[in-house]
């Protein structure tokens, strides 16, 4: 029917990843974009007013992936001159700096990580997916027209707790970011707030960060500052990166991500990252990235590579990890 | 390629579930009707013969889901003038009639609930999906042509337990369905029989259904009475609805459901539901509903919210229980 | 997107197998092909260049499957005049010839099965999938350009062990194919070679395998011969059969199989299968197939069904099996 469109991409890479004890090389999947199949549609309903759809689901190139779902996005929005409702599952409006001002668009060796810093979901007690996570389930949104260069965007998402359960707020989370955008500027705002803790414990953890690029057309410089705060713990964290064209089908891309671990004396880190992108199309690129993360001796921090199969070797307290791709993505 | 077509529900709703102890208020998937994805495709083989395939899978609009598959159908026909011989999983042909005598389809807090009375695969022992199931993998069945209105179906589903197994029956279900359908008038009768229990004991489950609706163009009127028995164990019931037009784009439905439990005293349920359904396209609905059950001392029915995360508050024996959805439904 | 094709296979059966002591009759998906679903695309880069990519899941057209996914092939390539670079999950190289030299393409009650013939992943302990597995993750793979016939294929596997791991070669396989074709003669050899074992202790399996075939028109004769060697066990194994069209619609096929297990006496088996195919259109063929195990008192051979749900009885040592298929297979 063609009342739906089918997109994706398949990105995959032999990537090599080390930590100062040991090293792993294998085939990872979205070094340079997320690998992912998805299904969306849009309906005119007349008068200004739409009705779209939106399901897009993880893959795991190297190993075919466990279980498709649409972890990415479930979304059903009504779009209109009021801007858009949407229902579902999405990225987290104040993820969405994390991705955009990070010239590695947080993924891949070179990923600044500036999400779930204080932990997943594990660490960061009561919440579904961590103390700043990507994404976020059972979210109502509202997202305001552009006016101007202006936006700005709303998320309410449900715990779904039972009234009679201690501490039912866990899991609800508010989110929020306005942007302007009037190229070559672009600068955005985001906020979120997430109720978690225990049953005997609430814990509220807070998330803020701002960042801006401008295109120079030669370079586009940008900046990205994040925080997260919550149950007596905080991360201040910074990337600082560019892009830059290199003759008609290449790009190149370096980012310094520095974190500040607040609670615990000696536990930054810092990273720094290197790419190369070359265009083959406007929809198949190869590419080479490196990266390199030096730890102080109570931090372990390292890479978040997305892939099924291949995980990175134990980063040990102090450790410098290094990680390598050579990949090639393709769009569909 | 043209031989395959993609199809879908997306239906995201806010729902707010209640007992007389607690609420829960969430996004839930599905409550105008079962959000889902899936692939068709029909041959023409020549000589009145076709050949077609099916696949249907349930999606959780609110949370991605889990693992995506083809649970709510995939099948493979062949059909002619004799009819349609169909392998594979599919809807028992006697719940069609569950859904299509009750105004709410059986789904979302109006839904009537007049499958799997007497329990689901834990309570109905030796079934793989309860004492009725909405659906059965394994089957074998024949669909007759439609002859002036009048239509039959019978379904074979295999348990696929060795022959060597005690009470190796268990598992295997034989159901059927016989319609007759001519404007303004539609009718049909169901009948089910599980073999269940457990190695040592052998025990038949039976449901059995009638339904009938009317459409007199200012309203349609419906009424379906169901039983199940087995296990020494019993349900009656029966819903009374109606669904009538408002305007030119508004549907006002109505349901009115009564449990009788036979081997329980004072175990009896009554649920009234009511709903309003407002089309801003043939393919685009928004919708309220809300509907509430009266339990008797000893009984505790509730809601079967179709959602991945959304599940209702305990309700206990006696309790009474609401349900709200605000949402909207779009068909691809 | 007219980028992407959809294509699969739906194909379901009625089978019956038994052993000595016990049968079972029910639906099976994939006798004659493997059911799949699956999403593919190719781009034309210029220059002679290509870039494409390949997801394909398993179907279990009989209960809908457990979860979707890419576990037949993920890939993504880069094509040329050099030939083709393929990376992700694929068939092993050497495992095509199992399936190309079988009259009853290694599926099915009829298929001859000379894949893992010293067991799978719990078997042939530390190898992923089995002592010489259908399909493997993580496959860097280069495949010539067809020269005047001949082809070569080479893949390497990366088992993904970090380097402090002891015998962190395990899951490592290399394996290679050369093959000619050149009609009507098609001829090819495959090899295999997996790291495997425990922690203490390193295995290494081989597998080997030639087949070739010869298409008289009148009748197409086929003959495999696999061994497989590793942890001081061993199989030999051949197939001859045969395809032969009758009419204009049909096709006879039969194979006869033998397994000679080199590590222990009374310990081999052998298979003979025949069907019978009728093709109702070039995408749909109904068909029925029977097939036999005969096994020496030591051994237990019998078939690999290709169902979610359908598992064969018990086959105790020395027992005889016995399988029959009746079914439908449609592509898309």
């Amino acid at each position: 029917q063609s009342s739906v469109t089918m997109f994706g991409v398949v990105d995959a890479s032999v990537t090599r990843l080390s930590s100062d004890s040991a090293n792993v090389t294998g085939l990872a999947s979205g070094e340079q974009s997320s690998s992912r199949l998805g299904f969306r549609g849009i309906e005119d309903l007349g008068g200004g007013l739409k009705a779209g759809f939106w399901l897009e689901g993880s893959l795991a190139v190297d190993n075919g992936g466990t279980s498709y779902r649409f972890d990415r996005r479930s979304t059903i929005s009504l779009l209109g001159g009021f801007g858009e409702v949407r229902l579902g599952r999405d990225k987290l409006a104040s993820y969405l700096n994390v991705e955009s001002f990070d010239p590695f668009g947080d993924i891949g060796v070179g990923g600044n990580g500036l999400n779930n810093m204080l932990g997943g979901a594990a660490a960061a007690e009561g919440t579904a997916e961590g103390s700043h996570p990507k994404r976020s389930s059972n979210i109502i949104a509202y997202i305001s027209p552009n006016i101007g260069g202006l936006q700005g965007q709303l998320q309410y998402s449900f715990g779904e707790r039972p009234s009679n359960q201690p501490n039912n707020d866990r899991g609800n989370i508010v989110s929020a970011r306005v942007s302007y955008q009037a190229s070559p500027l672009e600068v955005a705002l985001g906020y979120a707030q997430l109720d978690a803790g225990t049953a005997a414990t609430a814990v509220t953890y807070k998330a803020t960060n701002i960042g801006a690029s401008y295109d120079f057309g030669v370079v586009k410089p940008m900046v990205l500052i994040a925080t997260e705060r919550g149950a007596g713990r905080g991360v201040n964290a910074y990337t600082l990166g560019a892009s830059a064209p290199l003759g008609q089908a290449g790009e190149f891309r370096v980012g310094y991500t520095r974190f500040n671990t607040q609670n615990v004396d000696d536990a930054d880190s810092s990273k720094l990252a290197l790419g190369y992108f070359h265009k083959l199309s406007k929809r198949t690129v190869v590419y080479g990235m490196l990266a390199r993360v030096s730890n102080d001796n109570n931090a372990s921090r390292g890479f978040a590579v997305s892939s099924s199969s291949l995980t990175a070797p134990l980063i040990a307290a102090g450790d410098s990890a290094t990680g390598y791709s050579v990949g090639v993505r393709h769009t569909f």
